[in-house]
């Protein structure tokens, strides 16, 4: 399933929309999300703005797909790990540790594409929400899991620990932190994973 | 002891200097604090801009005199808690509450205060590190009670154990993540100290 975005129009699966992205995502992380104009990208792909439009009702809409390209590939490693059936507490390690290093790569070479990391948030784009959703959605399965296999304490609600275990996830991939913690973003999300641990054993 | 601060001038308890720091909070509430200027201040308040000079080098300086005003203010409320001798999970749960609370309380009257906060986050003022260390010290002294009174597991280093700590919290007391989940802090908070205490339990 892919994320739903705003404001796409034609095929969804179209190469030239995929061009576009990619030359965005380039563009943007040079010069910013919230100085480019629609014209301003055009020019450095060498297509009209009207070609672009014929895809993209407005910058943000190109914005809102980039966001859930990354937010497709943060979901599709989270799932490979929850689908890979080893112990419960292996895999709600390794899915801190995986959200830890791909909110990381994302930031890594590209630094300006915070801007649209700001756009994101502040204007309350789908892709977040929906990533969230599924998110806690795998992390549910895995303390089910984990409470059938009696790796995990049964006492405490679900729905309780699986949103403490989000809100903690938070301090991992929260574009707004990362700033803040970049340098140190790995080892904490292994001293978080500890603490999670710890406080689902039985 | 104080919190440190930038850009400050003549005596620290001046009376003036406090109806400045309170006139700047109301007029920043009203109108942001990036768009005003000194000179809007000092027209708001009926005093000189050469009057003001006497006291802060700067807006910025200003600005960083509520914020140290502020963390103030949470270091007292939690060193309150951490001093009255109860037991350390009690003491440690009512901390996140207090912290929620604090948190709510600055930004439930005032929502234009924000602009200062992304400043100070921003620009890195000196009050949040201090404020930060502080409230680490805290923790650890709550761990090494805790665990001194069998109510606390003592095979993870304390260090590990007050980082991760540490980095639950952040996701109570951040201003960044604030505006995201201002309606649901206190209940997050508690979600989060519950899975605090699960993961100190022996």
């Amino acid at each position: 399933m892919r994320t739903p975005q705003n404001g796409q129009r034609g095929p969804v699966d179209h190469e030239r929309r995929d061009q576009i992205i990619a030359a965005a995502i380039e563009h943007f992380g040079h010069y910013g999300y919230k100085k480019t104009t629609i014209a301003d990208l055009a020019d450095a792909i060498g297509l009209s703005k009207a070609y672009i439009y014929k895809f993209f009702d407005s910058k943000r809409a190109i914005g809102e797909a980039i966001c859930a390209l990354q937010h497709d590939r943060m979901r599709e490693d989270v799932q490979v790990i929850v689908d890979d059936g080893k112990a419960a507490s292996d895999r709600m390690r390794r899915v801190f540790l995986a959200l830890a290093r791909s909110t990381l790569l994302l930031f890594s070479h590209e630094r300006r594409l915070h801007d649209i990391v700001y756009s994101a948030v502040e204007e309350e784009w789908p892709s977040s929400k929906f990533f969230h959703e599924a998110l806690r959605a795998m992390v549910e399965r895995l303390i089910h899991e984990g409470r059938d296999g009696g790796e995990f304490e049964r006492k405490t609600p679900v729905d309780e620990t699986s949103s403490a275990i989000m809100l903690v996830l938070q301090s991992i991939y929260h574009p707004l932190l990362l700033e803040q913690h970049m340098d140190t973003l790995e080892g904490d999300a292994a001293v978080l994973a500890n603490l999670v641990l710890r406080s689902l054993a039985p």
